[in-house]
């Protein structure tokens, strides 16, 4: 029997990066291959403070008046996100996604209300709240996360800095992060599937090394054995943001954003009871406007019986994703003498 | 026929508290009727500055090394709060509750976090995480809400204030909210039931005016017609905390949750579309150990036939502290000129 | 003070059936006033046998090819349903809704196969699988129903005599169902709101006498005082099946189909532990094809801040439908001398 | 570098059957290896009707007087089981676990209901009710489903078969079951983890060739290729049943069901949307008895931070099971000529 390309593919070529599915790949392999869709870092990396900010703008403009739909999966919800109650009860964002550490998810709080408030005035007054939007991953293994330095003015830098070209590995939130003991961090990647783009980005903080699986290839064992004295129990999360310029309602972009769970278990997740598995997935295809007196668009959504493509698109590009991340990951020094090393430095270690 | 004894009480006594229901009351009829619970208010009053903090201890001890049983009911999820997705997965609560302003739950999210590590050093260590755990109304009608004012040492200053007596009406998180036109606030009461003590404490912020109906009497048109120049559609909110010494398991404790809408809706509430209508329901019965070799407690929770006079506890104690906190109201002039009036007041104008 | 309108007018006409609310009543004020809604009973009256079916038709079409959109919520999941799990999912209903005695669900399953594949022989075959959708309240005191005498035919009856015109009280499903101690069973109210029309319907077959709100008034302890010999303990349930001409979206819907839990609270129902509560909300706006070839509509939904006079007029029409129901209610004896009394018959002893 | 001993084993011995994951497999490798777990099989195979009924008992007793703690997750919602609300509410199970073809349901809810009375002659009358709890997947392909050839004796039937000897493949509701357009059908496995042994039993039914992952080989391409002219559109559903004798409330059985997903999803599953995917977990470590004068259990609980070692068995028990069902299936010739081949002759051809 011939064994299936993809296997193939990956014996031959162990330090390549792993293409993950059939489907067509986006011209970045981006979450911003969706059109509209910005990403920006800002990464804080000195001694002990190894931590970030990465913000996804869903589009350019006022995304308090230009609301768009979305919706969310806990898949596990040992996470300390801020935002979710009131996406799924209206099924839209009005803010930018911030994604950072764990004990910052308060500071970003309270950097997008600031934010909101500078580009409408009306929050707080005649428009009476705004509802922030921010996801987080424990980076304590490496960052002095007590120390909370991450303030308002790295979500202001990130936001300012977003554009379609996604740094990945240890940057932005992703720069104090661990996956399988090794360093994890953002990864990105986009699937073109039944007429639409989807696109993902993760940050990526879980994983116990004996459970990797790289591409299809059940590296676990191996890693585990060249870890030995590194591992510790999973204290992780994954937060998997998915983007689309499908026409979904927020039903659909719930379901969407469950098949990021797909793509995590094909990495060897089962979603720890100590890992924070969220994903969220949005629509750029239309915008949900904050007035009433502004006309609700008049949208065809995609037939039921046509999501299966965007499914696999979503699963595809989350497990890209996490392997975009992993292997982007650099080897980098923590706090309290910790190191994350860089997968693809203990790959070519393996093969020697 | 004979009108129920609750009508005829009320007719004679207008200006009297209602009592809500058979239930017999506990005796602070206060949520720290629950055995243990205590609660502490901090409030900002200068000015424009009408806000505050309330917080509630589950018990005197580590709530992080003995996390409390609970769970939440999204009645209307127009809310900002932080910590249910945790609550949701573990059923369990790890800090005091803390309520606030919809702008301050950010910073007193990290506030809780950095209580919790000052009384646990090893959080964001050994111990990686903890779940704060915030509610919110938006007081922004009578309080300059982009003000911020909120700093993590008010949640501390209530924090260390909390007793078994519970000011109610405009202090704490109370001072800035309004219900039905009127001055909304902080509210308390306990029923006895099936042997147990369930206690209530909301922070009320929602209401119409032509909505109210008070200790059952649709004062509602009344109502509205009396604050004619006063009006303004409803951008409310109301939290719900509900405690009871039962034991109760996370499953039942959100079946209890859910009963705090029946006491909701007895008021006039329809679960505006505006109004975040959230409440949490916990027990005193056991503790749940952070510490893995720390023995689980073997409970023999409620047989579920036996709910039913909880239920009804619960919904006549939120009933009773919606009630309470507009009993309790007192004029209060905020921001801009801005003034929400006692329901007192008008009622005697009414019966003028 | 001037008491409230509502108030006076019952306490003079208290034969009369209180009028729940204040919005404008549709013309039937029934379920049928959203246009294109029908319903129909097949009642089942002989000796212990006490029991029946009734049928909603969402429209006059094929359900089946034209799907309606639709939501649920499940207050207390004390029932038996069969059909939620897919109408979670998808959004959409595609059979008529049948109600029955809670040992027929299984039954009238199989009979909705039966007719879809009837109307659509490509069901089981190209077309693979339907989603029959029957709810349930337990009518076991008046009916023996161990018997489970409801078959088949008793759904296609229902169905072929679905009209405008609805029986209330002791018919259809509604035949051997108690609420309060009293004669229960089929009520149905109607209001209009927002621009749209609102209706619901019940099966109403909860509450103990004691909890008796009636129309604002709190008849419990009189009622309970009555009916001294006939209680026994809440073992009941409510559907509650709102329509509106509204276009919303199924997670809108989801949002209207919770507020017929403040209907419901407001006649004294606490969600008791034994009662299975379930709402579902359906919109005759638009239909959802079931071919992916037929277009998609392109629906305006309307404005989010525009939902709270549906909200209203949910919860209003649910307890004026329950209201119908008891007012309805003719005297009823079932299985093994058990009888239910009309509730009018009990109010006018009661006023004597 | 050397590859995983996992997929070195599967290179050398293809039509051995695959091994999933490192925890050792309990003495059957089947889901009765959880102690006092049975399954039944009634088989119907005669021409066209290629289907059939499978029971899980969760222990030997009076499941209805001695309930069993339950939970279920539904991963997609096409699917018309009966029994989850009630499920979701209190936590416990009451009959034992039915399994059949999607048209089957109701008459196998019926059987079950009179199963119940007879073994419990209250039930109806001072018990009011019990819940019935039937799963289903469509094997419309290989099935005549429209002919409703399942009836209630075939429920009796698979009960009294119950034993700790599980057939797989192509037997009772696995008989008409396709899966990744091969023969599909009943799997199971256990695994050992944590002092405890989790087991799963799964009726597959979903699957396209394309997607096909077999104990972590790619095999889809090939599988696609080979059976060109046999390819539909998945139409397929997986029920997954957990069972462990792990001592797990409710909320924590919730949990484990939810990594049933993880299992699914290593096998190239999307959750695709046609497929009605639900898992099911529940425990045997303790009952909840049906009469409140009936002691609860006092049960010391698993500590949440110990669930990981049984999350992961319950994905790996899925995932083999899964794995036995394809590798059990045999050639099954149906209805108008419809043939599902075993996909061991297939991957002999393969091999070839």
């Amino acid at each position: 029997m011939a064994p299936s390309a993809r296997i193939e593919h990956k014996s031959s070529t162990m330090m390549d990066i792993p293409v993950i599915g059939t489907l067509p790949v986006g011209p970045r392999n981006a979450i911003t291959d969706v059109a509209g869709v910005t990403v920006g870092h800002c990464t804080l990396a000195d001694g002990a403070c190894q931590t970030g900010v990465t913000v996804i703008r869903p589009h350019a403009g006022n995304v308090y008046r230009e609301k768009v739909p979305a919706a969310a999966t806990v898949l596990n919800g040992f996470g300390k996100s801020i935002g979710l109650v009131q996406v799924d009860e209206l099924g839209v964002m009005e803010t930018p996604i911030a994604l950072t550490n764990t004990f910052s998810v308060g500071a970003l709080a309270q950097a997008q209300i600031r934010a909101a408030i500078a580009e409408n005035p009306e929050i707080g007054r005649a428009w009476p709240t705004v509802n922030p939007l921010v996801f987080e991953c424990n980076d304590g293994y490496l960052n002095d996360i007590q120390a909370m330095a991450v303030q308002g003015m790295h979500y202001d830098s990130a936001l300012a800095a977003a554009s379609v070209d996604v740094a990945q590995g240890a940057v932005g939130a992703g720069r104090g992060m661990s996956s399988f003991g090794v360093k994890g961090g953002i990864g990105t990647a986009s699937r073109i599937a039944g007429g639409y783009t989807v696109g993902a980005l993760v940050l990526s903080n879980f994983g116990t090394p004996d459970s990797l699986i790289y591409g299809g290839r059940l590296l676990g064992a191996a890693l585990a054995g060249q870890l030995r004295q590194e591992i510790v129990p999973e204290k992780g999360s994954i937060i998997m943001i998915v983007a689309t310029d499908a026409p979904l309602d927020a039903r659909q972009l719930g379901r969407l954003s469950l098949r990021a769970g797909a793509g995590l278990a094909r990495t060897g997740s089962v979603f720890g009871h100590g890992s924070g598995d969220i994903a969220l997935a949005f629509s750029t295809a239309y915008t949900v406007p904050h007035l009433a007196d502004v006309p609700m668009p008049a949208v065809q959504m995609v037939h039921e019986t046509r999501l299966d493509p965007l499914f696999r698109a979503a699963a595809d590009s989350v497990e890209q994703a996490i392997v975009n991340a992993l292997w982007h990951g650099e080897t980098v020094h923590g706090r309290d003498g910790h190191t994350r090393r860089a997968l693809r430095e203990l790959l070519q270690e393996l093969m020697a």
